[in-house]
């Protein structure tokens, strides 16, 4: 590992604008964003996926050994992630920063407090909860409806226990009312740290925030109970992106990680806008696949932040493939070149998709040492059949000189010129936006609305938030609302079960199906796996 | 300010042993310790005081300007210092970093989130939470008792709607049971941090926490559950001291924040030890007036990590005098001898309980405007009379010039022999421990058990804690457990409610009265007046 200083240096970043945690992390400063504002911007790229199966792809992975690459053919490259959360790395699936050469270092640190941010929005969130049943207990002046308060409290842990609770209990500690909580992700505080672009915009949206609703029904504000500013306050180093570096030095930016299904799941406009301003290239990823990911990146990220996107790649594996293909998880090492045909429907509506967007496209495939050669041979012939420019990616293996390949392909896409353009445009109402999405997108048929559903939509409108886009909360297994209907289905109907309102983010969230916001821990934990010695290192965090 | 980096420097740290949080905050490596550990102690000073009114008599800021005035005079000295927690910053008091020309820098950030050591202790607790709770959700291996569990959840936020809830409502979050929040600081494991001497230690009084009982009324503890390695990785860094300065570049370690009531209330173990062999000198202070502060210090803190105070520090006030000389919040600025003179015997004992110690004792009265000549006269007058080295401190207006008067009475102290003894050895029983303290100390005539507490004694006995000390948990502004019985009260009883086992911490908690481990928010919280502009810098943390 080279110090964040040196990395730092290399990036052109002095390190009067560093503001160091310990000797392989830092935050960068304010006033760096002030001196290279007048910069032309470098190219920005998509990492996004096909559906996958449930081991994943390798999309965080591919991100990494991309930006690798990139800088290995001469492009001055950033990568731009997102930050993990605590509970599921001690909850399923251990870290979340890559692996074998392309992974994200300090890795452990990254993955347990990193530099706080959680932290910081999770006290953010639970300073807003405590104050608005603080506000109840002193004579509620705003005539808040306990019933009616939809802001729950938030923590950074896989804990169902405390996904429906009942606080208040005992004398004098009411009012007595049902609540719950949200993982830190999940909650809102996170997705607006990660679309605002400075403090002030932090400041507005934190304001327009709605937790709850008065006996007249009106929406109430943290502005009403005077929080917005206590919780900039709480929030002030954690707007400020954090930098780290790849295992061959490649510097990332890592920050922001918001839910991908109730939030968009891109990392931050302002990390991203100013790794854009440090480097020629910037790779970086969305959340799930692309119907879910790249949907969001663009429609709402893009959108909000005004971004570009140069091209786009698209992660797929055998594995995948075979799944989409219809074969269960416990057969997917074995060759079969039937089920891989099969699945690469799936692979060829993403790609449209993407192209539908405007966004020159690649495909990486992510190979894996049980992919037989005959199997990695149908699938570039079928990448070439469709005319999408495919390269096989061993980043795993061989870090950024297993991406050279994918990385010159992304070049000569990211040269193209770009045609982006949004799905849909802001005056449609949030029904027209959700049909467009799913016919043109998803390509179903219809879409359903609950009757609670359309009574936020009325709300919304009713409140001026038409305009907003949505943000589609769905399975991240099919491009329906059904995770078992793999490949690419057609002739189906999307039901919209509920519709909420983040004013705040700035999207108006669309659930399908329930929806869970506060997972849980398996029978065995990752946490009884890790282990610390005397010097501090950390060992189990997979 | 001066950068960290330099003010470890002329401390004599290097670069290699910093891991640097900004500019301006720091924390000392592990091998920092080994490398100094051969080194001869320097002179360990306690800053405690008489019991307050409630608006405190400044010990945080004599400590500090106390060790400014140190540096001044040529003794080498750091001062240690506990970490502030949250919740109070956002509730009713502002921060906790001294004021004036005596105040630790960076203000703002170590009053906010700081390093993340209160946030990685929050952690801790909630994952071994989690984990209880889990443990029961998949089938509850080790039988523990649900109805048994005392282990609660943590946050650092003041919120009493959390002091008692129900959690595992609706399908599948189960079991149902009641529970409630702590605030962080009365988390054992925050008390467990500040005892632990290295991470073989945290680990092993990790491991020996009762979170509850099994179905055979035998305790359980996080070993029990394969939570204590995970609970370590959590806390790697918390554990290492935090390194800050005061207004006149004073070495500050700034580390552990435990309750001053249900636990010990005194900073860390390590920091202390560390300081000690860095300094000639090192100011620190305990919770509460002495009667709690400097005996759980004595008893508890230098019991178990062998340390020898070489002098103390009795801070007192005007204000506080006239208070428990019987006067009345709103009438304290009006002069009044006969007040003062009565209150004096609060100080008075106090002074005979530190000497019973056998550790060399100066009183130090902090100066307020409001204080006349008169009364500055009669209070210098009494303690001349009663035999003890005594000093005007005017640390908040004039930093440590206002205190070299202080600084040499203490030199003077700390260059006597020491007789430091314990009050009670390990050898009494838990009963006789109170007894001793209730009657040597608080000059009381007996105590009273609750029922719940002999069953609780009865237990702890039966599992060999016997011999632990106890740690008292009363109100702060009386020698009694009646907040209202000022001045030096006799004649009284303690009536001991509950006892609560802190097995992993290493004490007995011995409750008088109703305890409040979740503080509430005021109905105008200090959150309100807070802001930040947009580079950073914040206002109204007082």
């Amino acid at each position: 590992m080279k110090l964040i200083t040196d990395v730092a240096r290399q990036a052109g970043i002095t390190e009067e604008d560093l503001e160091l945690y310990g000797k392989y992390k830092a935050k960068l400063s304010r006033d760096l964003w002030e001196k290279v504002a007048d910069r032309p911007d470098g190219k920005l790229v998509l990492v996004t996926a096909m559906n996958p199966n449930p081991a994943g792809v390798g999309k965080t992975l591919t991100t990494i050994g991309l930006s690798q690459a990139l800088n290995r053919i001469g492009k001055k490259t950033f990568a731009a992630l997102r930050e993990p959360s605590l509970g599921p790395c001690l909850g399923m699936k251990g870290g979340a920063t890559g692996s074998g050469k392309a992974e994200i270092l300090p890795a452990d640190e990254i993955n347990l407090h990193f530099t706080g941010d959680l932290h910081a929005i999770t006290a953010a969130h639970n300073l807003l909860a405590a104050m608005i049943d603080n506000h109840l207990y002193h004579g509620n002046a705003r005539r808040i409806d306990p019933k009616k308060i939809v802001w729950k409290r938030a923590m950074d842990m896989n804990d169902r226990a405390l996904r429906q609770i009942v606080v208040g209990l005992g004398d004098g500690n009411g009012p007595l009312r049902e609540d719950g909580f949200l993982i830190t992700p999940a909650s809102e505080i996170m997705a607006i740290l990660c679309l605002s672009e400075q403090m002030d915009d932090l400041r507005e949206r934190l304001g327009r925030i709605i937790i709850g609703y008065d006996q007249d029904g009106q929406p109430v504000t943290p502005r009403d109970i005077h929080a917005v500013d206590a919780m900039c306050v709480l929030l002030k180093d954690a707007l400020k992106p954090n930098l780290v570096q790849t295992t061959e030095g490649t510097p990332v930016i890592v920050h922001g990680g918001p839910f991908a299904n109730i939030a968009h799941g891109c990392s931050s406009v302002i990390g991203t806008k100013l790794a854009l301003k440090l480097a020629d290239y910037v790779v970086t990823e969305a959340g799930f696949g692309a119907d879910l990911g790249a949907e969001k990146f663009f429609d709402i990220k893009c959108r909000s932040a005004g971004l570009t996107p140069s091209a786009a790649v698209l992660v797929i594996t055998v594995k995948a493939l075979k799944y989409n293909g219809g074969i269960g998880a416990a057969d997917l090492h074995r060759e079969n070149l039937a089920a891989l045909k099969n699945g690469f429907a799936n692979v060829q509506r993403h790609v449209e998709n993407l192209r539908n967007f405007g966004v020159p496209t690649v495909v990486a495939v992510n190979r894996f040492a049980t992919d037989t050669p005959a199997e990695l041979d149908a699938v570039l012939a079928m990448c070439r059949e469709l005319g999408v420019d495919a390269a096989l990616s061993t980043v795993w293996k061989e870090g950024g000189k297993g991406g050279i390949e994918l990385a010159e392909a992304v070049v000569r896409a990211a040269e193209q010129p770009s045609s982006f353009a949004f799905l849909y445009e802001d005056r449609l109402s949030p029904r027209e936006k959700i049909e467009t999405i799913v016919i043109k997108l998803y390509r179903g048929s219809a879409v359903t609305f609950s009757g609670a559903a359309l009574k936020t939509l009325e709300k919304a409108d009713g409140m001026g938030l038409s305009r907003l886009p949505v943000c589609m909360a769905k399975t991240p297994y099919s491009f329906t609302d059904q995770p078992d209907r793999l490949g690419a289905p057609t002739d189906f109907t999307i039901h919209v079960s509920d519709i909420r309102i983040s004013a705040g983010a700035g999207f108006l969230v669309v659930l399908t199906g329930s929806l869970l916001t506060m997972p849980g821990l398996p029978k065995k934990p990752a946490a009884e796996a890790l282990r610390v010695d005397e010097h501090g290192r950390v060992t189990g965090l997979a």
